[in-house]
């Protein structure tokens, strides 16, 4: 055994977990407050569920193999073919639009770098059955709501906004024929980073056309317009700016879409999305038109961290309860007692000495020592405040059911210690 | 694309979803009241941390296969593997004793069946660095409390408690020599349902002290003694017995045993757990001692829905905007706003009628119509409880920045529909 987890892979450790929650419990009161219902599906589908979006080349991105039942399976890579298979099974149950969320856990076999891992938690909200570009806008303001409720702001991120749209038409317009929209839109797809030059010269002669179009900040189309609107009244104007450079290099998407980068530009997109109306049906579902985005936890955690902003949800005990050997049965009574009237308790649980005991509470970060010690025998209890130090009494009874109670309850012990 | 996922796994739509979480929610709270941490591993390990553990014949029941860079990894079956690694790498940096707890999502590859799936998720504490059997008592007082937060108690429940560290005494007592005891705790952990007779003719001299044991519902071992007083003490007598048939099939139980099953004994067993003593220096770390359950959340379901017990954890928006086409900017502004301070806040985003969109307020399951009409113009604003259909009007106010203020807020509106 290495003490290692696969390249690619993480381990949360209980410091590690507590800073993951912090994003989930924003991810989820954003979705929360917007509306949105959490659903999940499996982690692993058939191979065909991928292959059927987005080509054969998938699958060399893919943790997949034959199960044992030969059948071709695969590690979700992303979530959205999940969403249509599950919307297609039942979207009769559901009134339009279905606005749904869920904080899944992909898999990608990509060569690990900084913000890329080959296992990830993605927040993904979607809405379904609704092809107006207000729904968009919905997914923008979620979005960034989220952002705002880990610190962030439109000092430090900016939603870069686009309309796959719009380029159909641009380029209808400029005479390319179809089938050679999408090599265009792999061009536009690279081109962040890439010289001048070299972009003007795969352009050829749609370098010039494309270069005015690309030097524009603002609405070009009308469903940007909506989006800009509508996202500007929901209070997140200052966050997004009109930016046709970003295509979102998949084939399938048909609308509005849009990137979340951080302002410096130095790190990967912290989030995408945009609409694909016609996936549900190439998929064998229904038509019904569809726009989401989805967030990865590790770019956005190094933005945070870059920040300060990452915060850990943790969730020390609030009371250690500490006990004389021939007390044990009563501090066991007494952290019972507290835990189902809903108090985070802990104690030690081997025979440890008075002082190894005081130790271990402050180890654990809890806020209260309870002593329970000679004075138990004329009812009484200490409380500590560890970081004070500070030091009170309180009373005990037990009622004829064995229920213990405290006199004052754990409310009032700041009281106790200050007296 | 079939609509449905692969046999043994389950697609959670939003109303499975929420009553998933009604048990996730339970098994955190008892956590954090027990004092227990959150981490989590990776889902995918090298195929050598399971058979290591469990031998070759492990590899029968996993999801594996061979990674594009060659690797034999497998989908986890189990969280302990992974728990053992982790604390290997890093147990320096915690106070002993440590005590984990995670839901992992885990994978086998078995004949799907009532109860059991390919897929489920698993409620694990662990409690490593504390030999004691105060640390088997506090994990089996830590499950009794998520249970009791499910509404059950007792009456639905037992805690079957053994000690595989009796046994093996007993078995040597017995001159039962050390490679064929793990052939007679098979036979006793296959005796459930089997027929005496047959059982007795197995053990053969074996059968007449062991059934002795078993018509034991008393403690037979210092183990057992220990586990018997402190879970009392914390409250849960009478949610436990000793039960010796309880050996935990699995070979690296080294002390106290236990599974918690229905009363009634109609379902499989809904959790189960035990010490490993030797279990993490077997797994190339260090020689300490650890004990812990796991919980799934399928038998439990299955119990909780019989019982009718099953919670859903739902969280419909508090408020729906119902806006008049005029008065569509104002209604995201007011959306915004509120979003923003902290109420749940639903509105269609497409363009639907007045009295469409009251369907669909309805539809969400939301408390308040929030009416967004003519009355507008003079800062009124109409407030709707849906459940009865009361109605009052509100005053709205635009500050210099953008922030719409509600005169009363959302705490109040029951009074304003009331009079």
């Amino acid at each position: 055994m290495t003490g290692q987890p696969l390249p690619g892979f993480r381990d949360f450790f209980p410091e590690d977990h507590s800073t993951l929650r912090s994003l989930f419990s924003a991810w989820r009161e954003a979705s929360r407050r917007s509306g949105f219902v959490e659903f999940e599906g499996p982690e692993l589908e058939a191979l065909e569920l991928y292959t059927e979006k987005s080509g054969e080349e998938i699958i060399g991105q893919l943790y997949h193999f034959k199960d044992k039942g030969d059948r071709e399976v695969a590690l979700r890579p992303e979530l959205t073919p999940t969403l249509a298979r599950m919307v297609a099974a039942r979207h009769r149950n559901y009134r339009k639009p279905i606005k749904w969320f869920s904080i899944p856990r992909l898999f990608r076999y990509e060569r690990p770098q900084r913000g890329r891992h080959r296992e990830h938690y993605q927040w993904n909200c979607d809405i379904v059955g609704e092809k107006g570009a207000a729904a968009d806008a919905e997914l923008i303001a979620t979005l960034c709501l989220g952002l705002s409720l880990l610190g962030l702001g439109p000092k430090d991120v900016v939603v870069k906004v686009s309309d796959r749209g719009w380029w159909d038409l641009f380029l209808a317009d400029q005479g390319v024929k179809e089938e050679k929209r999408a090599e265009v839109l792999r061009i536009l797809d690279k081109l962040e980073g890439a010289p001048t030059e070299e972009w003007k010269k795969k352009l050829g002669a749609l370098a010039e056309p494309i270069g005015n179009a690309l030097d524009s900040k603002i609405a070009l189309s009308e469903g940007l317009e909506q989006v800009r609107q509508a996202v500007g009244a929901l209070g997140y104007a200052d966050w997004c700016e009109v930016d046709l450079r970003i295509v979102r290099g998949l084939a399938y998407y048909t609308g509005i879409v849009f990137e979340v980068h951080d302002r410096a530009g130095k790190l990967r997109a912290v989030a995408g999305g945009g609409r694909y109306d016609h996936l549900l049906k190439k998929l064998g579902g229904e038509d019904l038109p569809a726009t989401g985005f989805g967030m990865g936890d590790a770019v956005l955690s190094e933005l945070l961290t870059e920040k300060k902003f990452l915060r850990a949800e943790s969730t020390p005990p609030a009371i250690f309860v500490v006990a004389e050997s021939a007390e044990r049965n009563l501090a066991l009574q007494i952290a019972g007692n507290l835990r189902r009237n809903g108090e985070a308790v802990d104690y030690d649980p081997g025979s440890g000495k008075w002082v190894k005991q005081l130790e271990l509470a402050e180890a654990r970060g809890a806020r209260w020592a309870l002593l329970v010690g000679r004075e138990a025998a004329q009812g009484k209890l200490l409380v500590k405040e560890l970081a004070t130090r500070k030091q009170g009494e309180i009373a005990f009874r037990k009622s004829a059911d064995g229920a213990i109670s405290l006199e004052p309850g754990v409310g009032d012990w700041a009281k106790v210690v200050a007296s």
